[in-house]
């Protein structure tokens, strides 16, 4: 029962290859996916610019690809509940399940998780820009009819958001300062609110994604921060801590007792904003460390422990796909049409490369912003 | 009904003057206190030796000293809980009692807490190196006979402890790592086996301190810590790699699984001890940092976050002295011997200033550790 | 400075006398403040009818009133942060600030805690239902210009409603279910819709109420619970299943898989509800009780404790304030309206006893509904 | 591969039959385990003598037992981490791993949990009273050899004492009543006392028990609870509020100001007990149920609720085991000597129903105290 099944496999930095595969019957508590669509994300970037993501060097051809929703196509033989034709995003991280980090629910950081598209463990996790995957059924979550297969890709970086909202303990009436307004600071300022920030602001360097932010509702108030560099450790952390005084500025109802936000989540990686995240945190507050970049940085601790400013780092995400399907379901009133987030499209797997061209970018020829680029079509 | 009152009096870097104050009646909810013991901590050292502490300047004659235990000579109108001659233990951080972080309990990063000793606030809120000092009886806190006014002094350094194996939600049958043995970091470890750690590993770069901890019960293993030094980022964190393995090796029962501690609590105020800190942790875990060193440290940022390693402050301690007190009283075989951290004691106001020489040591003249200093009878 | 004052004055049951007290001048750190609008609630009505309310008899003339807004007149000669004409919501329970409960933030437990309007501390904490009073300046909260006095009057049971939704831990996307749709379950079927649970069923015996919180927006699902009675215990807790299997399927999204709602919160006090709403919680979650009631209550104590349903009590409130006056002041599009939950207002002094007659009943003379009755401008 | 294995199986109340049974070579990634030790529990009699447990029935012939040790005979091919010869102790209940429970690491209340020895599931798991079982290696914990395979078994009750203990979030220096001295309310005592609880009371009808627990260190104080009984509920409740107020008064260092125990365990499922645990619970403080006995109760819920006194469930538990071999393989001296539960032993599975009569005693023939009492040697 073996078939073959075409897919975007990557050999080297910038060497993505088309091929074709066997793929065989799915397992018995697995599904067999039609891929529809897969988001780009950073990590898939830096795999297709270097052939590596930070330390982590490919060691096999690799196919790329870990946001993604399909349909199911064959059902194994001990599933009863999903049928073929479902409509399914897939959780694509599977851990040990047996570990003490799995045990007790976090099984983002089991050391033994593998997960698609990463060349982490070995043999690699093959990702999803293919055009069918088995995948076991208990990671696979159905949509409804009425939620696009663009969004059921988005739900992975949403459970970005719904973890580090989760981890930040996030209260009624808080305020949150996210920094970096790509689609991952957007998706964290939106679950801010929906987890109950009444005081959201946004803060990037690029003016077009901080006003697409207000405009489209994933934050109340943004800014633009101002491009300053220092040389020297003092100068920079000058700079970090007028950044900050500008956007405890911008809380719309605050109070400068409370000499800051409640929550600081840093989306961008670079050490510039968790300087800035740490002085723009009241006493007791949290930073969330969610951007990937500079693995080293030179901090204000003391500013941090003093005040008590835990810095808290999140990895990806556990059991957020049952509440982000939910989420996107639904029809919150706080929660921004997430599907607008998908600024550009590329049909099928001959286009992959397009695709990752495009997401290299800030702004397309045109001069419209860059956000989520997905890939569709890939099973068909 | 004033009395003239002898205080130890700083007028400027090693400028200690012997003076006389007026001590007014005691206020209705005031206790007036014969101060009996004041341990010297590296805060008052800073104070001594720089007029300074970290960015606070000292702006008028300071009397040093937080930790303190003496006896009740004057009762307030209103008290009813204390009469003359209680022995009591001195809280000596006064928060406000109004802003949100007292209401929900935070009450140590309350922003307008005032701080015996402490430049922070104007007019200083004079120091415990006095004879006697009026103030409120519920800060004060009732100790029973048996307990010694040397471990009535150690309760507030042991408050730091109590309260950073709090935030670590130190578990049973956990593993710690406490870096640096002077007092704070004994007193961390001994916490850590007393809040059910099974595994507490000490680590100091003076081999007499790392033995006093594991020769009186404090921590169950300890290693010296070996001087290398790199010039460069990445051999300095190469170099903190290298002692976090040797710490993770020294995990009594440890199994390699794990990946770490649970919990690191770093007490140095060192870059380097942070950085091991990180790399020593585990997957979820967290490092507490307690030492105030470095204010501004580079630090292995990724390594925490994408383990989910969370770097917590704390600053000094809240609703700590009625467990202190009662821990210091019973008899938990897990607890050493606290009076055994007071290595050197002075008696009398007179003696203030040899006290600070003393404490500035880490060995005295005789080759002895020195630990905790003590001045003994102030208010006498 | 005293002057006199008019207050409402209980002197037994539904013995309600207007009478003139002297008030004095403002402590230095008190407000004077004319009530605007006072509330009246279930217990205001229980020591109204029977001088009692459940265990606590009433020792001496007793105002009434606890749910409370009205205009700074006079500020005490410590006070910055207010000034005359500032419009304030009362916080009316004071504690003690220095216990153990008072000093980790749950204030509402201090067993010293004085309550206006209770007769349980002696001499009795009067009530707002008095021309003006001396209340401290910290328990008083600013009301914005736009919030009305019957909103800021609301705030005191909105404070039980976020008590409860804080304890519940409601999560994004979870199922409430609250039993009772009187102005406290309304109130907390609203906080549990805001505190983010997507799927809030209200239940009640009168179909009116129901009507009522899905007309405007307080809960999604609403359902009136029809008039079974048993004699037998079997037969009750028969009654009670299948109410809880009733509500259960009006999950609007829910799966039978989670075998019932996250969080039910129980504000009637009444038996069969505490049963009912056991039966209808899914394993591991939490019936909170804030109804109170039946001090007694024969109990499915199995189906609790075997599926680790918890049973958590809520008294009141404690720093709720801050967050009820910013979600009132904001425009939360999950918030309902507030002030639609008074349906009678009466106005001065001398209609105290006409409010109290009201609020006895469930409809008024015309079949209105009542639901929150407000005694208006009791200091003109 | 497969072998006849002897197993000791219930055909209905009282009608144990010695049988065999083929036993199959274990899966890929399954143990097979000569059982060692199996202790008999509460559940394991009522089986035994009723055919029955509470609610569910025994539908098919089911071998009992779910406190077990045993050795490694014959290691899954898929299997690393065990060898033939490992002594390991068996945790029986295998949750789905799939639900939001188990995602959360709540498994012990996932819905389709199977359990060794219970006929809730069917087919029934069957329990370990048989010479040999396949059991997933994933929930064996290996023993180091200095720990006798009794404790082995102990570890299962162990496991429900230390869950306990992690949900009532014992805190140092805090104080615990533990109602009913049988093995479970014994081992609650005991992980009360290790997780930080100075305080530890005890109570039982007989007084043997309460002797047995203080002399061998499981509590600190003890006290037999005369044998009052009331005839109305408020007879009743009064009479629970007496034991409380005699409960409360032996706190060793209690203060009355904090109005009782941190937090009581009922360990006896009596309606009489849990009235007396809720009147002797501090506000604030939490009520274990871990009794399991009448499943309907008459509870003085409002005492409990206007203090937030919670009524927290405990099933069994989930992630216990690791910690739990680690603390019986230390040396924590504040662990009593566990093997001391185990009063009486019977040799081979001939002598399961004289274990089962012998546990169904409270004294033995010779009046000596019957707690544990453990079959031996099944697999030999």
């Amino acid at each position: 029962m073996e078939q073959i099944c075409r897919a975007s496999v990557l050999h080297g930095a910038k060497d993505l290859r088309l091929e074709e595969r066997t793929l065989g019957f799915p397992g018995p508590t697995e599904l067999q996916i039609a891929v529809r669509t897969t988001g780009l994300c950073g990590s898939d970037l830096h795999y297709y610019h270097h052939y590596r993501n930070g330390d982590i060097q490919v060691r096999e051809p690799l196919s790329l690809g870990h946001e993604s929703a399909g349909i199911v196509v064959v059902v194994g033989s001990q599933i009863e509940s999903f049928k073929k034709g479902d409509r399914v995003a897939l959780e694509v991280g599977l851990p040990c399940g047996q570990c003490e980090r799995c045990k007790e629910g976090r099984y983002n950081v089991c050391p033994e998780l593998s997960f698609r598209g990463s060349a982490k463990s070995c043999p690699h996790f093959q990702g999803t820009l293919q055009a069918s995957i088995n995948h076991p059924a208990s990671w696979c979550h159905k949509l409804p009819d009425h939620v696009s297969f663009d969004v059921g890709a988005i739900l992975e970086p949403l459970g970005v958001a719904i973890h580090a909202s989760r981890r930040a303990q996030i209260v009624q009436e808080s305020s949150t300062l996210v920094l970096g307004a790509g689609p991952v600071g957007l998706l964290c300022a939106a679950m801010a609110k929906v987890a109950g920030s009444s005081n959201v602001v946004i803060a990037d360097i690029q003016q077009e994604r901080v006003n697409f932010a207000t405009q489209h509702g994933f934050a109340q108030v943004g800014f633009t921060v101002p491009a300053k560099r220092g040389r020297k450790i003092d100068e920079k952390l000058q700079i970090a801590k007028e950044t900050a005084a500008l956007a405890t500025e911008k809380i719309p109802n605050g109070t400068g007792s409370t000499g800051g936000f409640d929550v600081v989540i840093e989306c961008t990686g670079v050490e510039a904003c968790t300087q800035a995240a740490i002085y723009a945190t009241r006493p007791g507050g949290k930073v969330m460390i969610v951007g990937m970049g500079n693995p080293v940085q030179t901090l204000p601790i003391s500013a941090a422990a003093l005040r008590e400013v835990d810095i808290l780092g999140t990895f990806r995400y556990a059991s957020t796909y049952p509440e982000a399907v939910e989420l996107v379901s639904g029809n919150n009133p706080l929660l921004p049409d997430l599907g607008k987030l998908v600024t550009h499209r590329f049909s099928g797997l001959d286009n992959v490369e397009r695709a990752f061209e495009m997401a290299a970018k800030t702004k397309d020829e045109d001069g419209n912003l860059v956000l989520k680029v997905i890939v569709q079509s890939c099973g068909t």
